[in-house]
């Protein structure tokens, strides 16, 4: 693409480093290079800085003057793809880790999630876990919200007024909730994601889409997995759930299920693993199923913050990439990525650890490819969106300190482990600034 | 204590609440109460606050006006006692994290250490490294510095400086560095260890206490080590060390004390296991090895946060407790704690987790009993220091995320989980103010 080829114009040019990862380097450290996006939010060129600056800004029709020049301690980054989140659990993060998951569903789980009923609850929890992930680089977010229809609506109109990209999921359950206040009949639960569909699509946000969400199969009953399936498929939808989380879990799907043949032949055989799927966890996934995986283009999204926290398991993410199957990260994981990579080496030392530049990967491009939305988004490359971080580990009173002669490498190591929201001054979706967030 | 038995005058009077650790209970909340801490630095007073406070500023003579009052999103806890930290390692914190222990000590850690003889860089990352750790909460570190008495030296006048309780430990080693500039020889080991103590004991800083540093077994003579235990006991000094940190080390340590019954062997015939000792990691100890712990009231540092890191091992703390052995925490340990917890309950159902309450008293009143300065510090008791962290969750810009109905225990485990230094606003060592550190 060049000047000829559009109408549009430069919004934003930036010069210095910047990294990202390819399908072939998981880290790629680009010194001091120039990136323009255009003013519809797509990245217009990116070049090695010692070609002419000039003729660059007269083949662009952009002033070097308007040029943002990033510091030695500065950085620009892809945007982080959050793979799975709960907006709906995100008042007592931090909190209630002492239960195993099908105890901890129905004790604090279902609980809270019956109060998004209430549309001001849910507007004060929303407007908060929006700008927190945004304030913290999440760029992308794959939400699971409640089965409340309006307050589901509500978070997409959150998202996008605050500018993150965002899947919003209405959550399907008609089984199995020992809270009686909160679950569907499976009529509601067609009709109502039938709405939300229609009218999510119908507001014609840039960057919100809706994604069929059974909660999972032991919340759902057959019929209702059936109908979910076909919706997805008719509109060609992203479709999102949950497998394998935990040992318990595994069985009683066996028991729920038993004419399958495993936990993922139950998502199989409705219709619901395509290459717009992405499962959470899959931490007890055989490799017989995580073939399926492979072969149906589904993705996992890999939470190890959560799957120790409450004891579930831990993902042997070499494993999964081993069998070429998509895989992102859920929420604030790359440093429990690393963690629970370096646990499985502690139990087996022939175990492949993964390294921070993978792990990298995997909170950018890996969580674009398990959304399937890499061909929009996930790293530095002409004509995608510019969902960027602008990061600096130099600032005042910030948490990282610095030693003299640690070049981009390292800086951005200590970024990842010991960085904070501080630390991203600015964020990017599609070209839009979004960080720091405008007073309301 | 009471005005009668003392001419001291009251320096700071609190009123809110407080949250501590006991022997008996893990976490003790004390709601709306009144602590003041007189002019040498020690809480003179904690009552609860439906006693007559006007009667109480007369008895000890403040003014009502000067008291504190913390906030609905505010508690007072014990400051943070960190049981293992190597001042000279701060420069690479956060990177350097894929060698197993004897690779990255010779490839990353030596090398770094040596750098040390100059000054100027050990004045810069020291003063890093004491800023940074009193801003978030350590009121009391047990320092490993190098082998250079200059600069170890130098580490201890920080710390007076800028307020922090610290154990300051010149490290030994006369053997197997394969950094030909990072070794002693047996002799200068002995004669700079004397050369360290005697000076730092010379300069009379109220809360700073010379430790005496074997690094390891490997890294020790049999000679040098008897040396080091002659030393510790004829000046009843603290002893740290390290032990059983990976499996490769405990097989080094068999091969090198081919007398010595087991690696905890090695530090009980050089007398080097006393009251006063406190030994990093010991993730490979065993029951037999713990007993030893036990009798000789030696203590254990855990420091998860490295053993995850560099894929040494998980200590299994419970068993640690079981067995009735003291135990701290190394280095911004909580959360690595409770996962390391957690991960083994992955790995051995019936393995009983720790709770974040637990894992709140190893951090403070645990911390100073490992150091055995549990008659100084540690929780909130009349006649002890006041080392405390005035928290508050509810800042602007800050990381935490409030919701209606959150009770003081959640405030806390939120803070634990998701808080940082932002939301530590004042810190005080033995009743002196220390955070926000004056500019200099
Ligand atoms: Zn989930
Ligand atoms: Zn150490």
């Amino acid at each position: 693409m060049n000047q000829n080829d559009t109408t549009s114009r430069i919004a934003h040019v930036f010069r210095g480093t910047f990294v990202h990862s390819t399908p072939r380097v998981a880290l790629e450290i680009l010194g001091d290079c120039i990136l323009g996006v255009d003013d519809e939010g797509k990245i217009a060129f990116i070049e090695k800085d010692e070609k002419d600056v000039v003729s660059l800004s007269k083949t662009w029709g952009f002033e070097t003057s308007d040029i943002k020049q990033l510091g030695q301690y500065e950085f620009l980054m892809p945007g982080m793809v959050d793979t799975h989140i709960h907006a709906s659990q995100y008042s007592y993060t931090g909190t209630a880790l002492d239960l195993p998951l099908l105890e901890w569903l129905n004790t604090y789980t279902f609980p809270v999630e019956a109060k998004y009923k209430d549309l001001d609850f849910a507007n004060d929890v929303y407007t908060k876990v929006v700008k927190r992930t945004l304030k913290n680089g999440t760029t992308t977010a794959c939400y699971f919200a409640t089965i409340h229809t309006d307050a589901s609506l509500l978070l997409g109109e959150l998202a996008d007024k605050f500018g993150q990209r965002a899947l919003v999921g209405k959550v399907c359950m008609d089984c199995n909730s020992a809270v009686p206040q909160y679950k569907e009949s499976p009529s509601e639960c067609k009709e109502e994601t039938d709405r939300f569909i229609k009218e999510l699509l119908k507001k014609e946000y840039p960057n919100i889409k809706p994604v069929v969400t059974p909660r999972f199969a032991p919340s759902c009953s057959s019929s209702l997995l059936s109908e979910l399936g076909e919706i997805a498929n008719n509109n060609k939808l992203h479709i999102q759930s949950h497998i394998s989380e935990n040992k318990e879990e595994v069985e009683l799907v066996k028991t729920l299920f038993p004419g399958c043949k495993s936990y993922t032949d139950v998502y199989l055989k409705h219709n619901l693993l395509t290459d717009r799927t992405v499962m959470a966890h899959g931490c007890h996934l055989t490799d017989e199923e995580l073939e399926i995986f492979r072969d149906t283009g589904s993705a996992i999204s890999h939470c190890p913050n959560s799957n120790i926290s409450i004891c579930s398991g831990m993902l042997n993410v070499r494993n999964v990439l081993n069998h070429k199957v998509k895989l992102g990260l859920g929420t604030d994981a790359i440093r429990r990525t690393l963690d629970t990579s370096k646990a499985l080496t502690i139990q087996d030392p022939q175990h492949e650890t993964l390294t921070f530049e993978e792990v990298f990967r995997l909170a950018t491009l890996g969580g674009s490819e398990a959304l399937s939305l890499d061909d929009q988004i996930g790293n530095f490359v002409v004509g995608k969106d510019f969902d960027a971080l602008r990061v600096n580990v130099c600032i005042p009173d910030g948490p990282i300190d610095l030693f003299p002669g640690e070049g981009p490498k390292v800086i951005l190591e200590k970024f990842l482990n010991l960085g904070d929201d501080r630390n991203i001054t600015e964020v990017y979706v599609a070209g839009r600034q979004v960080v720091p967030i405008p007073d309301t």
